[in-house]
């Protein structure tokens, strides 16, 4: 087997980009060997030239023109790592342009404006491959792409946050407060000093967008995701759900409907204990995916770091490398616009903690407010607190706008105090 | 987007080919959309054209000339299903070397004579893909074949065989004991009349094998893989393990070693509860993989069955078609034949169940003996039985040579009345 060099350039050289030259660095014989590629990284666009790197190769190595990198005709394959929507958009336009692949983990970027991206890399007739993009070193994008095309899948859900994930994790299996676990994550590393983006569900749902988008082959922007984060999530509600057989879980459930309509969304949801995704904990990632024919399938691994985010998208410029020296391309299909679910056009069965006056006839008129909005209550139990009681109840499948009219007859109920949560419920796996 | 027709010959209309057959027909509009393919199941081969057939077309479609249908110029692909060695082995060769790409499920085929096909595919210039081979429809060997490629692996552990899965969930979540459990495996149409290429570990073997190969890149063939199967495994093992923090499986083990030697084995061992292989029960198949940069992975999702194994056909044709239609085709690159270990060349942790004498110095004996010939114990408990004493233990890290040793001195032991079981013990997830 002839071996062919590829000289890679990659934009960025943080925590994703070092462990990607130093994979390369040290394995280019054994993957030249197994693939016959000879993998270089040839240059490095960075912003400072003085910041000390932990990747070898001499200051040659290392650019702040990242525009003259990706147009350098010496350079057969762009890698981009450094993140954000500007200027890495325009990077990526105009290696394609050059007729250059591109391999990216910028979840962010496709998310918002992946058609465009995806349409370009089209005309140009080369890859753009971004496995690394979706729960980080889990192959899903390209078993999506590829394995399960001719699946028609009608539901993914996904822990594709490890950030969220820990804290739920160390809340359940040690009762850790959510402030405590918050704080643990931050020092950890898992979590940025600002979290709002992992805990406020902004990350899993630029995920779920491009989840969407693959699997459906719809064309789904980080915009049209719903999304509720997990701040509000409790220890009360933990408990309740340890004690009914669930776990809580930040899930991005990604859903299309008969009408090829489609529903995005990311939010807290009780998932049963004998579910798959149940024992995912710490900041491990899973993706459940439900196919017609195919069944039940889940990608189970890690969804960030370094060197699993890398190996994502080692994978990747193999694949584009390949695909280069054969002159060939894989391509994303047409996104096509199909109608948006918002989240009242759903339903689910839903978990309710209410704290309501301990006095006679107050179970029956909670219980009358959900019958008078047809939903049906599944499981309901009282206990005694102190100086009130508390209603603990699952309902059966319900419409989200039926059961926001009860919620609103609820808060107006003189016996009850405080609806302190609400989650969604997953249904029984098998 | 041109919509090409390509034009699929079946070998085989059993259980996976009808469902296929079924596949294809029913969405071939909606894939042609995907992907601008246009699937036509043209030819059908079968034994006989007098069996009703599930699948619809007229009698046309069928034929018993199967060479015939394999060097039909108007056949693109050939799809095989039948199973087996021969004649499946001629019928591929003829269409690789009629210059036809071949999707097969075969796993007794690829795993004895799979190098040699490969080799006709490469020659030929035409895929021979095989993702049905193994673990039915989780896509397992393309994500180790392209996401993985460059990806330094040294572990895969696999719950590959559903009917024994199955067998052991039940032992283990409604204590049935091993010969109920599978007489309800048989009922169910999970395992067959003659239950020994699954109970006894053949059928994991076989994928086992093929696992190594498209992992390691090494040449393994199902003679190479050491079995042990489940017929032994007693309600005792499965209680202790409980007890103990373990489940029962059946695990297909895949090792390569700094020397690139390659260890492949089947056996019943004990996996720790918080291991994510813990939790795969009923007839579920999944694949935990150990990369050096990518960290652990899971794969899960159903083994068997018609629909779920077709699906994993359909995604070969399909990506076989588009490759036929480029004029490219997957390489599985040249499998080297590599130093297999033997059983006795690897180690583990060992649990043992042991009857002993109720008399006092058993336990210093039976310690002694583990003791002079260096296996380390972990944990060691005595329960008193009704005549005689029970010793239940797990060892540290050790050579199964020295386990033999330690096992033929123990039953030499005049207080040893017998070794009830040894399993071997798979270290913590984490």
């Amino acid at each position: 087997m002839e071996t062919k060099t590829i000289n890679v350039g990659v934009l960025g050289c943080g925590n994703v980009g070092a462990a990607l030259i130093t994979l390369i660095d040290r394995d280019s014989a054994e993957i030249a060997n197994r693939t016959g590629l000879r993998l270089e990284v040839t240059k490095i666009a960075v912003r400072s030239l003085s910041k000390p790197r932990e990747v070898g190769g001499g200051a040659e190595r290392f650019t702040t023109d990242a525009l003259a990198m990706v147009t350098d005709p010496a350079i057969d394959l762009i890698v981009e790592v450094i993140g954000g929507i500007e200027p890495a958009r325009e990077y990526i336009t105009t290696a394609l342009q050059a007729g250059k692949p591109v391999v990216t983990g910028n979840k962010e970027l496709l998310a918002n404006v992946g058609s465009e991206l995806f349409g370009i890399a089209e005309d140009a007739g080369v890859d753009l491959l971004f496995e690394a993009a979706v729960a980080g070193g889990i192959p899903i994008v390209r078993p999506l792409r590829e394995s399960l095309v001719g699946e028609d899948l009608s539901r993914i859900m996904g822990i594709v946050n490890g950030t969220t994930n820990f804290i739920l994790s160390q809340m359940t299996e040690h009762g850790t407060s959510y402030a405590a676990a918050l704080a643990e994550a931050q020092s950890l590393g898992f979590a940025e000093r600002d979290p709002t983006a992992d805990v406020e569900g902004y990350d899993a749902g630029a995920k779920a967008a491009i989840i969407s988008s693959i699997a459906f082959g719809a064309r789904v922007v980080a915009g049209d995701v719903y999304h509720e984060g997990i701040s509000n999530v409790g220890a009360a509600d933990i408990a309740y759900a340890a004690q009914m057989g669930y776990r809580i879980k930040l899930l991005a459930i990604c859903e299309r409907f008969e009408d090829r309509s489609v529903a995005v969304r990311v939010h807290p949801a009780m998932v049963p204990i004998e579910h798959p995704l149940a024992s995912v904990s710490g900041s491990f990632n899973a993706v459940f995916v439900q196919g017609g024919a195919v069944g039940d399938l889940m990608f189970y691994g890690r969804g960030a770091g370094g060197f699993p985010t890398a190996s994502a998208v080692l994978g990747d410029v193999i694949d584009a490398s390949h695909n280069l020296v054969k002159g060939t391309h894989a391509s994303i299909g047409k996104l096509v616009r199909e109608r948006i679910r918002s989240i009242d056009e759903l339903s689910s069965s839903f978990y309710l903690n209410i704290d309501v006056s301990d006095e006679p006839g107050v179970l029956a008129a909670v219980a009358g407010v959900f019958g008078a909005h047809g939903v049906s209550i599944r499981s309901m139990e009282q206990e005694g607190l102190e100086e009130h009681a508390r209603i603990v109840l699952i309902t059966h499948d319900a419409g989200e706008s039926d059961l926001q009219a009860t919620l609103k007859e609820l808060s107006a109920l003189s016996s009850v105090r405080r609806v302190n949560s609400v989650l969604r419920v997953v249904e029984s796996h098998r």
